[in-house]
């Protein structure tokens, strides 16, 4: 038993929060858009939520934790979807939002804490003219670092792919849970056995990352009749490599109809793409509409209108508002290789499963990335759903799971496993969670 | 019989040059780099120069072009290597150079008259942080409008593919030859009508393209013992969607030992890249080229050597240095479409065709293009090598005709060709040119 007296006395003047209500909600995230995820980890919660605000502190914490062999779990803004900040032995809730200092921004570069959030480096960069080169649909509150650990791609990945691509992650600095906790720094692709490993091995504290310019971006509208028109647009337009965009967005009708405050811009029975465009490509964009049959809805430039967030529409917004209507729905995550997988499953689930597709940029070559929202019935349903797209040559990427290795990746990352018997050879961190460690 | 004497009259004050070595010079291009073109044209000349100061000029002169049914030639720098802008039968040579006002840029969009030299463009934009999106090796003389009319891609088509990709050219005015002739304003798909057409369908005179966000970029020189294992490094660079660039050319040996200003960065034996490279890419850049057991010779970030201007050893340029060493090699382009076909074709041609790649976007795709050095026998030897690349797969754009349809697009542009019986019905504009017009 540990006991918690003891630990925040030996924890000082770093910051605490004891009201259970408050560990409670400091130890979940999205985890119940899943169904499956929902009935596993609804009564997991933390012991104590500590909030570092250097990483002197982090270092202190980590001692801590070792001592006393406190089971402790990283979170940023806990906007993931698979639990992966949720504790499943209780323990230590390290809360990085407070550790959110920028360094420095400079020839597209940044320094920053882990716990920054994404809005307000963005905010900074572009300054300089430079933004992010993706970030999430959660981004307003989502931390940088949350998003490296628990996260993998999102609005610029039609460009710069996922963060798992080579030069997307320049430097990360760890703080360890060894006997003896040190500071470390990893740089380029050793950041690699860090990236998506859900702060199983280390506590990242520093992160350097490459910048894009910034564009002046727009968001549109497009309805379509057809939803396979809507998708081979989405495609041409990914590969259109004159065309700047940095969100291409195509829900297969009925979803449209989730989007409440869309309302005005999107007729009944229509599909939709959600674009953001650089304003140096308006002109082609619209003559790439008019080949596809599709018609502009909204249009930033036409109106007097306030501009509309379109972000927050998409990726795992589009879940999330549909779920605020239908809370039976629930959702996957797919990668298509090509249309013809995406028109196959249109066809055989039919509005069971309604297609939500974001283009991303995958080894070079522009994919729809599927995000589609699922009418549960039952989990042996869902997985006869799930086995029938990889039965097809979809690849799934279970979000209805939080063990890393049987969500994206599908396999063990010997590196990752490797760096944990390294970096947390205790096995304190997110326990539970990777299960190449478990075995 | 034209009279030039009066037409000389008729232009009035519009620069004229009438001098037989300046008129001579003004008539050509690099069509020499294929012995095929340096028989059929080297007799070519037109009869007068005009240097038109602005677009009333240029109207005026088409006027008079059609009044005494002149033929009429356009040029900008002369940069060009298939005779584009190569006189067939006499007349007048429109000399575009004088016409380079900037007439603004904003929002990453520039209005220029057609004649500006890139090199100047590319200054002005930089001042708001904006680039050309893609420039050919000559942009240091070339002008705009010619690069539109007689070019088709260059360095950063690796990011935004080729001009007659949807999005890269926005807006051209035109001066017809009609019985009336007049100026018109082509928007969007509009301009494809007189993209890569030669001015055989009206006279540019203004230009609005997108421009591409400036990265501060950097040279670099790397070399492989290997030749296949610099072509996969370079397929796999450009496809890496997180480390950005603009110049990805790969040259085998011993292609390099024509590069005699770069000999100390050269081994002997070695094939090489050469790279542009954002200087917010270097990190992931050195671990690419450690993976694929390569060297970099010279990297800016190290020396404080004087920058290399690595840009003017590639594309068209590469042909350039090794014409200077041996005047009997010419050259061929080719769009590979996978690496294999570039493998077959290095083993069976070994040093007689000698390979060197730009790698380029084709439809959101990197794909490698050749412009590769031939050791020229004879005209029925270079056609074999012709045909056998094609038989494997390889599309060549014949660079050994001033034909415009039997060089990159090998069909009649149904768009083109009508556009061309609108503005030139008397067929006045750089005559012999388009196939489907003789016909």
């Amino acid at each position: 038993m540990i006991n918690y007296k003891i630990v925040q006395e030996e924890l000082g003047n770093i910051k605490q929060i004891t009201e259970e209500e408050k560990i409670k909600k400091l130890s979940q995230d999205y985890y119940y858009f899943s169904p499956i995820l929902s009935e596993k980890l609804a009564d997991k919660t933390g012991d104590l939520v500590v909030q570092p605000t250097s990483e002197d502190e982090v270092l202190h914490i980590a001692k801590i934790c070792v001592k006393h062999q406190i089971p402790i779990t990283i979170r940023g803004a806990g906007t993931g979807n698979y639990g992966q900040c949720i504790p499943l032995n209780g323990g230590i809730i390290l809360d990085m939002t407070e550790m959110n200092k920028i360094q420095w921004i400079k020839s597209g570069i940044a320094r920053v804490e882990a716990g920054v959030k994404m809005s307000i480096l963005e905010r900074e960069a572009n300054k300089q003219g430079w933004e992010l080169r993706m970030i999430p649909s959660t981004y307003k509150i989502a931390t940088l670092g949350g998003f490296i650990g628990g996260g993998s791609g999102g609005i610029g990945s039609i460009n710069y792919g996922q963060l798992r691509d080579r030069g997307n992650v320049h430097k990360v600095k760890v703080v360890t849970l060894e006997k003896e906790p040190r500071i470390i720094e990893l740089i380029g692709d050793e950041t690699q056995q860090i990236n998506h490993a859900y702060g199983t091995n280390g506590i990242i504290t520093e992160i350097e990352i490459p910048l894009a310019p910034a564009y002046n971006w727009s968001d549109f509208i497009v309805v379509f009749d057809d939803f396979m028109n809507a998708v081979k647009f989405g495609q041409v337009l990914s590969d259109s490599d004159g065309i700047i965009k940095k969100l291409v967005s195509i829900h297969a009708y009925p979803i449209p109809n989730y989007f409440l405050a869309l309302k005005p811009y999107l007729p009944q029975g229509k599909s939709c793409a959600f674009l953001t465009i650089a304003d140096n490509s308006f002109l082609p964009l619209q003559e790439l509409v008019k080949e596809f049959r599709g018609e502009i809805t909204y249009n930033p430039q036409d109106k007097q209108e306030k501009p509309l967030q379109l972000i927050e529409f998409t990726w795992n917004h589009t879940t999330f508002h549909a779920r605020n209507i239908d809370p039976n729905l629930t959702y996957l995550q797919t990668f298509f290789w090509n249309l013809e997988q995406v028109e196959k499953m249109y066809k055989h689930f039919g509005d069971e499963v309604m297609i939500h597709l974001e283009f991303l940029r995958v080894g070079g070559k522009a994919i729809p990335a599927g995000l589609q929202l699922v009418k549960f019935t039952s989990e042996k349903r869902l997985n006869e759903i799930i086995k029938y797209h990889e039965d097809n040559g979809a690849n799934i990427a279970n979000p209805h799971t939080y063990i890393l290795e049987d969500g994206g990746r599908k396999k063990v990352e010997p590196e990752q496993l490797k760096f944990k018997r390294m970096v947390d050879p205790f096995g304190l961190m997110n326990q539970g969670k990777m299960r190449a460690w478990n075995q």
